[in-house]
Formats: C-alpha cells, sequence, structure tokens
C-alpha cells in the first residue's frame, strides 16, 4: 500500500495520554506539565514564535511555539493550519501583561509546547467553525460534522443533555420506571399520517412507526407498572411547518389511580426541578390554572402568552344594539364582537399599517378589522359614519380607552373572533415591543376543560382535540349524546410564553366508554376492531383509572436555552421536507431491496 | 347514553387517595389507617368473612372484610372477583397467629376494611397472573399485558430500568454526553438488511433504520463532542435467530484520542458499576484477556466459556507420524487433529451417545468424531486398529489422559476443528453437568486481535469481521495488500459465561485507509461514494483518532436477571416472524396509505 498511508497511519501511535479538556486549566496550573489534544481554532505565525488557539468541547487553550527554544518544533508545528487535530505537551505559563485575554477563561496562561504530534490534517473546512460567522443553514445542514464543531452548538447539545438527566433524576425519585416500547408498531392512523415500513417476512403487510407511545403506556398501566417514562421517539409523516420534524422525541410519562390533580402537581415539580437545574429559576407553585374558555375568552388562544395585558374585551352587548349593521349582525347570527386595547398606540400605526393588519387577520379568516383610535375630545374610527357618538363612547368606556388608545374591532363567528384577535394581540405585542421586553421572563400555566371534541369540516365528522383515548368530564357525561361539542375533557396543558410545553388528559379505562368514543369518531365496530381491539380487549380485565403527560423536549430545550429553531437543539435535524442534507437520505435504493419487500414504486 | 355507562363513570368519582403501595406496610404501621389500591389476586369468602389479596407492583397486602362489622359492605366485597381493581381504606392490624404466612413481606399484618370502591371489574381472564401457572408463550404474548402483571415480569423490567440507570450514572459522571442520533436515516446495507421506510414527500426514495448508530457517534466524534453515549433502538430485518429481536437496544458508547487500552479501562469501570449496583457482586478488574488466536486454540470459540477448563489439545505432531491416514492426512492438507479430555466421562457416555456427538459435529461441517476411552492398561476407542500402541499412548500422554477418560478427536481445516471442539466441548460440559455447577458464576474476559476481514464463499468476496470502520492494527499494515485475512483488527468483545455482552474497536479516523477499506471489501469509488460519501467527506477536515463500544441490552438484562429469554426482559417482544402477537403488526393498511406513499405490493 502506499507510503503515505503507513506513514500517515504511523502517526496514529501517539504516545501521548491527554491531560485534561483545554479550558480546565487555570493560574493555579502554572508550571504543571500537560498534554491537550484538540482542533485548531487560529495560528499566528510571528516568525520566531508561534500562537495556536487549541479548541475542544470545553474551550480553547493558548500554546506556544518558539523557534530559538527548539527549531525542528517550530518547523513541525509552522505545518499547522486550522481544524488540523494535534496534540501537544508543555508547561503551563502565565501570559505576558499585554497578552492577557480578559474575554477567555484561560485567557491568562499559556502552554510551552516541547512535544507535538499531527494527528490529522484538514483541508480548508467548507464553512467556518465560528459562531460569529453567519453561514446559511443549508450549509451549516450540509456540513453538520463541522457546524456542531460550534461552541454555541456543543452548549446546545450539553444543555440537551443536562435537561433530560434532570428529568431522569426526577422520574427516578419518584418511583418512575422507565420502559421501552416499540418502534415497529401496527398502524393505527387516527390524527397524523403514519411513517410505514414494509415487511420481508410477511409481505403486504406494514409496521407503523408510532406517532407517539400513547397505546403501549396504557397497556404498562393496565399491567399494573404504576408509574412509567420514557424519552421517547415519535414519528409523524405531516407537511412540516418550521417547527416540525418528522422525527421528535418527548418526555412521555403514564401513571395509575390519580386524578388531574395528581398528575398536576408531580408535572410541576417536574418542570420546576429542570427550570431550577438548567437556569436556577424557581417557579412557583402551584402553577397558575386557566379552563380553556376563560383562556379563549382573555386572551384569544389556548396557549395564552399571559405576560402582557392587552385582554379581549367583549362588547358585543353595545354592538347588538348600535346601529353599524356589521357589528349588529354578527351578534345577531350568534357571533360576537370583541375588542383589544392597544394603549397609546394611536400613533404608532399608520393608516398604511392599520390597513396591513386588516389583511393579516383575513389569513384567519375575519372578515375584516374595525378600529378607534381615541382622541382628546374627538375620536378617529373606521366605522365613524355608521355610529351615535353615545355608542362610540360606550365601546371606549368598556375597552377603558384613554387618549392615544388604539381599539381594534373583530366581528364574527366567535371561533374566527378569537383566532384573529388573538393573534392580532400577538402581533401588536411584537411590533410595539412588548414581547422583546419580556422574553427573558418564563410565564407557566396550566389550560384546563378542553373540549373533547371539535367537529372537522373537511371529513364531516367529529375528531378528537387529543386524542380518542381522552376521557369526558363526569359533569358533561349526560351531553356525549345531545350536544357532543359542549362536552370538556379532562384534558390539560402545560404553557410556557404562549406555546405548549406539553399536554396530556385523564385516558378513558372502560371498554364501554371507548367504545362510545369511537363511535362519536365515527368509526364503525368494525373499524374500532380493526385498528384498537388489542386495546379493547385488553380493558376488559381490569383496568386501573390512569392518566398522563407528554412534554416536547425538541421545544423544551430549545425555549430553555433560547434558541430560534429546534433544528438547532437536534444534533442531526431534517429539513422541510423531510431530508437529510448531510447524509442524503431519503435516497435510492437497490432493486434488490425491493424486490426483497415484494414493493415497488408507481408513478 | 346508557345507564350502565353513567353508573360506571360515575365510580371513577372515587375520592379516596392512595397512601402507599401495598407492600411498603409493616408491623410499624399497625393500628394506622390507610387506603392501598390494586388487583385482586385472590379472595376468600368464609361466610362471616372475606379475605382479599390485593396485589400491586410492590407486593401483595391482605384485606379482610367482617359481615357483622358492617353488612353492607361486606355484600359489596362479595362481588369481588380476580383482578379486579380495587380501592379499599382501613386500620392495619396484626394477624391472628395461625393467619401469619411467613413467605409474604406484609404476612404479618392485614387491613380491616371499611371502605371499598371497586374502581374497574376484570372478565375471567385467559391466561393465569401468576408465576406458577406454566402457560405457553403464545398466549403470553398475546395477553402480554395481562403477562406483565406476573411478579417475573414487573421484576425482570424493574430490574432493566435500574440497570440502564447505573450505566447512565456512571457515564455521565464520566463526562459522556448522551447524544440522541436519528432513526430516520440512509440506507447502507452492509452486513445485515436494512428496514426501510418510503418518503412520501420524495416518492421513489427511501430511509432506512439504522443498525446501529455507528456512522453517526463516529460524526460526532468528527464534531468533537469526545464523549458519547446513546441507549440507541436499532434494527435488523434478520431472519430471526431464537435470542434476536428486529428491533434491539444498544448501550451505545463513543470516544475521542483514546486507544485500545483506554476504552477497556473505562468500560470495565462500567460493567463493574452495574454488577455492584445489581447483583451487589465485586468484578476483579483488570478483566483478563486473550487474543483471538489463543481464544480459538484453547476453547475452539471466539467468546470461550472459561468458566471450566476441557481445553483444546492441537496433537498434529502425533498425528502427522501416526498410520491413521485421517489424522496424517488432515495434517498434511494444512489442517491440525485436536481433542478434548472429557475426564472420567469413559463411562458416562454409552457408544449410542458417542455415535450421537458424532451426528452434533458434522452440524459444525466436522467429517467425523473419532474417541479414546483411556483403560487401566488397555484402552478402546474408535481407530484402535490403525495406531501402533505406543503412538496411542502418545496421545493419552499430551492429553494428560487417565483411565476413566474420554477423548474426542477431530481432524480436519483449522476453522472447522476449533468451531466443531469448541462446540462439542460446551456440549459434554453441559451434559455431565458442569454448565449447571458454575451458572451462577460471572466469568468476563476481553477477547482482543480479531481478524479485520474473512472471506465470504457465497459473495466470494472479503467482508469485515466487525464493520468496514474498523482499524486494522499498526503492527499488520504491511500484510493490508500481500495477506489480507492475516491483518488483525484493533477490535475487542467482551465476553461473559460464553456470550457475547458487547463489542466494539478503534475506528479509521482517515480517508485514506477508509477507502483502502472500502477497495479491500470490494466498493467501487462509485459505490463507497453513495454510500458512506458523506462520512468520507467529514474525515477530510480533521478526525480525532476515535473508538467505541457497544453494549447488547437485552442479553445483559437476560444474564443479570437470569432470564432464559431475552423476550422475558422486554416489555412488548416479537416472535420469530417478527410479528408481535398482541398488536397484530405487521398488519394490512389502507389503499389509501399506499397510494400517498407512491408504492405498490408485488406478488
Amino acid at each position: 500500500m502506499s507510503e503515505n498511508l503507513t506513514e500517515n497511519m504511523s502517526e496514529n501511535l501517539y504516545g501521548m495520554k491527554r491531560t485534561a479538556y483545554c479550558a480546565t486549566f487555570t493560574e493555579n496550573d502554572i508550571g504543571r506539565r500537560v498534554t491537550v489534544m484538540g482542533w485548531v481554532q487560529k495560528y499566528r505565525n510571528l516568525g520566531g514564535v508561534l500562537f495556536v488557539d487549541l479548541r475542544d468541547r470545553s474551550g480553547i487553550l493558548q500554546l506556544t511555539f518558539h523557534s530559538e527554544r527548539n527549531t525542528e518544533l517550530f518547523e513541525k508545528a509552522s505545518q499547522i493550519r486550522n481544524e488540523y487535530v494535534i496534540a501537544a505537551t508543555g508547561v503551563i505559563a502565565a501570559r505576558g501583561p499585554k497578552d492577557i485575554n480578559k474575554n477567555m477563561v484561560t485567557g491568562k496562561i499559556e502552554v510551552l509546547c516541547d512535544e507535538l504530534r499531527i494527528l490529522s490534517k484538514s483541508e480548508t473546512p467548507p464553512i467556518y467553525v465560528d459562531d460569529r460567522a453567519n453561514t446559511n443553514e443549508a450549509a451549516r445542514l450540509k456540513y453538520r460534522y463541522l457546524d456542531l464543531r460550534r461552541p454555541e452548538m456543543q452548549q446546545a447539545l450539553y444543555m440537551r443533555h443536562r435537561i433530560v438527566q434532570s428529568a431522569r433524576e426526577f422520574l427516578n425519585q419518584n418511583d418512575f420506571l422507565e420502559i421501552e416500547t416499540p418502534i415497529l408498531t401496527k398502524s393505527t392512523p387516527e390524527g397524523a399520517r403514519d411513517y410505514l415500513v414494509p415487511s420481508r417476512v410477511n409481505p403486504g403487510t406494514y409496521y407503523a412507526l408510532p406517532q407517539s407511545p400513547q397505546i403501549y403506556k396504557q397497556l404498562l398501566m393496565v399491567s399494573g407498572f404504576d408509574r412509567y417514562y420514557q424519552i421517547a421517539r415519535c414519528f409523524r409523516d405531516e407537511d412540516l411547518r418550521a417547527d416540525r420534524q418528522p422525527e421528535f422525541t418527548q418526555i412521555d410519562i403514564e401513571m395509575s389511580f390519580v386524578n388531574t390533580e395528581d398528575i398536576m402537581e408531580v408535572n410541576e415539580r417536574l418542570i420546576a426541578k429542570i427550570f431550577k437545574d438548567i437556569l436556577n429559576i424557581e417557579i412557583p407553585r402551584p402553577l397558575p390554572r386557566m379552563t380553556y374558555q376563560e383562556a379563549m375568552e382573555r386572551f384569544g388562544s389556548d396557549k395564552p402568552n399571559i405576560g402582557f395585558g392587552m385582554e379581549l374585551v367583549n362588547v358585543s352587548d353595545i354592538a347588538a344594539a348600535c346601529d353599524f349593521k356589521v357589528f349588529r349582525s354578527a351578534v345577531e347570527n350568534g357571533g360576537s364582537v370583541r375588542l383589544i386595547n392597544a394603549k397609546g398606540c394611536a400613533d404608532k400605526y399608520s393608516r398604511k399599517e392599520i390597513d396591513a393588519l386588516g389583511e393579516f387577520v383575513k389569513t384567519f379568516n375575519a372578515k375584516g378589522l374595525a378600529w378607534l383610535a381615541v382622541g382628546e375630545d374627538q375620536h378617529k374610527s373606521s366605522f365613524a359614519k355608521f355610529l351615535k357618538p353615545e355608542e362610540t363612547d360606550a365601546f371606549i368606556r368598556k375597552a377603558q380607552g384613554e387618549p392615544g388608545d388604539l381599539l381594534f374591532f373583530i366581528a364574527d363567528s366567535d371561533n374566527t373572533v378569537f383566532d384573529a384577535l388573538g393573534n392580532l394581540r400577538l402581533e401588536v405585542a411584537r411590533k410595539i415591543g412588548i414581547l422583546e421586553d419580556i422574553k427573558d421572563r418564563f410565564n407557566l400555566l396550566w389550560v384546563t376543560e378542553f373540549p373533547l371534541l371539535e367537529y372537522d369540516e373537511e371529513e364531516k365528522r367529529y375528531v378528537a382535540k387529543h386524542h380518542p383515548f381522552t376521557s369526558p368530564m363526569d359533569e358533561d357525561l349526560h351531553l356525549l349524546d345531545t350536544d357532543p361539542l359542549k362536552v370538556r375533557a379532562k384534558a390539560y396543558d402545560l404553557v410556557l410564553n404562549g406555546t405548549e410545553l406539553g399536554g396530556g388528559s385523564i385516558r378513558i379505562h372502560r371498554t364501554e366508554m371507548q367504545n362510545k368514543m369511537f363511535e362519536l369518531l365515527g368509526f364503525s365496530q368494525e373499524e374500532a376492531e380493526n385498528r384498537f381491539g388489542f386495546l379493547l380487549e385488553a380493558f376488559k380485565y381490569g383496568t386501573p383509572p390512569h392518566g398522563g403527560i407528554a412534554f416536547g423536549l425538541d421545544r423544551l430545550v430549545m425555549l430553555l436555552t433560547g434558541r430560534k429553531s429546534i433544528r438547532d437543539v437536534i444534533a442531526f435535524p431534517k429539513v422541510q421536507n423531510a431530508s437529510c442534507l448531510m447524509s442524503g437520505a431519503p435516497s435510492k435504493v437497490d432493486q434488490k431491496q425491493l424486490d426483497e419487500l415484494k414493493i415497488r414504486n408507481v408513478e
């Protein structure tokens, strides 16, 4: 074989042993002989002296080579280039006063080297390994192994590691058992699309990758494990939105012999421990709670950002009696008229910007946006000519409007009003800087009593708001047949700064009720049998009352580390079209593989 | 909805709070008022008094209901049947002397109940929830959720949980970061078959489920994470053997800037901690080591059970000179003649049984089995007539044979001799009870210096003994071109009582060497590019020397818990044809799903 190769390899016999990570050394180590190994972050050759910033996962340490001390070594060191992997031995010394770097943990020391191994070389990297370089994400993901060298990414995955261990520590201490459930499962499509895996041994049949361990963790409760958890990989073949991945991780939890209170109590302590361990922040417990209904009425959202006001105000009573037909008819048709008061925004928005907001609310199916700028004695509004002054004053009074305030009105069906005003509220808060001001605060709350069902216009049937295993509230059982949409569920979401951190519910634990639920969802007995037969069967043999929750780990890590995208807290993420820019997955495969699976691609 | 349903549900409002698990109460709690919840293991109604054995994950506690104390409650309790889920409140009392059960942790106490809720009922279970019941495995797996109620299965998964946490604790303390790698990866078939996942977004392309995180963990080393671990799910679409599962879990570890010694040292401490935590056994370190060559020569196996002797003896020198043509020609053809000495077995084996052993060794491709029964002055053997007495004596001397010993000879190519005699050794040890005698001892050792390659007769090419990323030993680099099969690898397996617990290697970390390896394996440049291009590219930009190991978690748990099958340490295992008897996976799916994936089943 090539000389070159043998010689290259022989370098691998690098009889040196690393003393410790680079950034673990301090002034206390001055005079100590150490060996360090890592990557060349940068080098400066000043002729007689060569400085190398050596990087490993702990940080950076300066290596120094002096030609007059050792010419041969200096020559060798002069070959060093960025991202070379080297091992060096030397004595730790104090830097000269003018060489001290206050921005570096190891800024007051350097290693005067007398030994050096070049463990492996590097071509010029296609992307900069530097947090300051703002490389486009496509390139970062193609060369992920280089992108991950950046301290920012190293930090993100280190934090992810710590968050997971913190959660495990809590769950282990609280009698939860970590139990692995299968990845090759049965396809039970309901909600999102399954990823399928063709079976070679049983041609024509398929496994599905789990959208969550839901059914398995419920069966573990049937089995009497009482408290289960798993850091579980889940899969959904959806068309990806910015913050979605085809595979994602959830902290999956299930408990037996509990009610909603028990589950909230344990999980508040879990979340509090994570915040304490990771951010050293004390979360005040118990966390605030809000029913779904209240969240919609006040914030127009089931994951309200309660970090600021600008709450929705229901002015339907005034609207119903006013002369403005758009307002009046909305109420007459069973809808409502609501507003938000953008305090002191009257002069912050130009007519043009207000028109833009009008377009904005249309994306949430609102027919239009009415506005009213509160003045000292006279007001401007989009509907002035339709209203009597006293009607306008009534609106202002109810909105607690003061001169300089800008009121935004939406008149429509309740759902549209909530959706449009809820999003408008956030949009205004972003524009006037409120979200920026509060971004370092952590506002947690539980949203409870979600509707059990919603009506799917496309499928022309009821679908489960959470999932088909969620238990209705006992108080509403009598409505299951008469008015299903009014039935509330024993379901709860944990919301952080307007983002859903996790959600769960008390489960149905009786065959009759589960059958009833499937019936409401429009499953035939046979469909229910085919898909969930084994669960229904299990329920016949003594099922404890049980419930649980699942937290989205990727999102939790993103929020705790202040990252903008979940791709920045996942080692090897996929992009919008569900492909991996680094490995090229998914890719074409050998015909032989498809033949063995007895499947064929069709156009 | 049905009365029955509403009434059933209302039971769910069971305003009782559990005090603690059943088997946590002791005599110290006598007089204490407690609430317990669980399953009815059994009940005895003696008319005036009803005894219930209540079971939860902690064990069993006796509940007692007296009719004269509370007739109504007694009536309700009388409805209880096996596997009903109940909640009961009462006062802990001492049992009468004759009712004490010494075999139960709680055998000296009972709960005199004054409250009872039937939380859910149970039909007669299709299988007994009892460790003593020996139900056939098919039924156990179909009703896995009931099988898992058995203390034995609860214990197995509890131990699995503890083993995993013990490993994590060690790895966390030793600076390893737990990093998740993708499940939806690129297909790079080499060795086992990939499970494929058709892509809907990119029709005609496929993801593969990872056979191991190998490439990703190496890329994490390229990224500078330095120490990685993951409790990783792996997938292989093989025709299952008894101890295989299509999906299995490994403790996956990788380290940078290390050599074989470093990796062995850390992992010996990991294994020692697990044995200490779980079995309270001190593993003497450092663990014994043996080269692959020595393991084959002495035990005829690369995972030798060193718990007993009966080692192979090479008698080729004598055989080469003897008159027995079968022996002589084996040596002349470059093979060897070796024997094992079954001490004192001369009268333990009938001629018929020895013939059976002859058939046994044929399954390992040996042409035949020769034997010699050492007598006081004269010996019996299958080849007496071919040998001079002094030749026979020479064999006996070399075998340290004594009267009553039974010698078994195999004459063949080395590989066949090793394979056949190695297995015969275990078979004899099993038959005469040695394996049973030593089954509670734990003999660990490292087997090192595995061959880099082996020749695949079917594919007519070299294949990697471990995997294509394993580094050759520097001492043997010069043989890569001239005599590849002689090249040893920086590879090591950890062996426990004759079973491989895990294996690993120092990896190739240079593009040239990796290309060389692919070339030896008969990949064209293009094939190598298509499959591993991103890894080869990564190696160009500064790759640290690195290596790692992976332990089979399922097997580790099986051995530490003394279970016979890995199915007994997996919550929801699959059977030989890779199906799940409980869920019915894999199953037919809706045509709509296949249409969306643009694939079709073919006959």
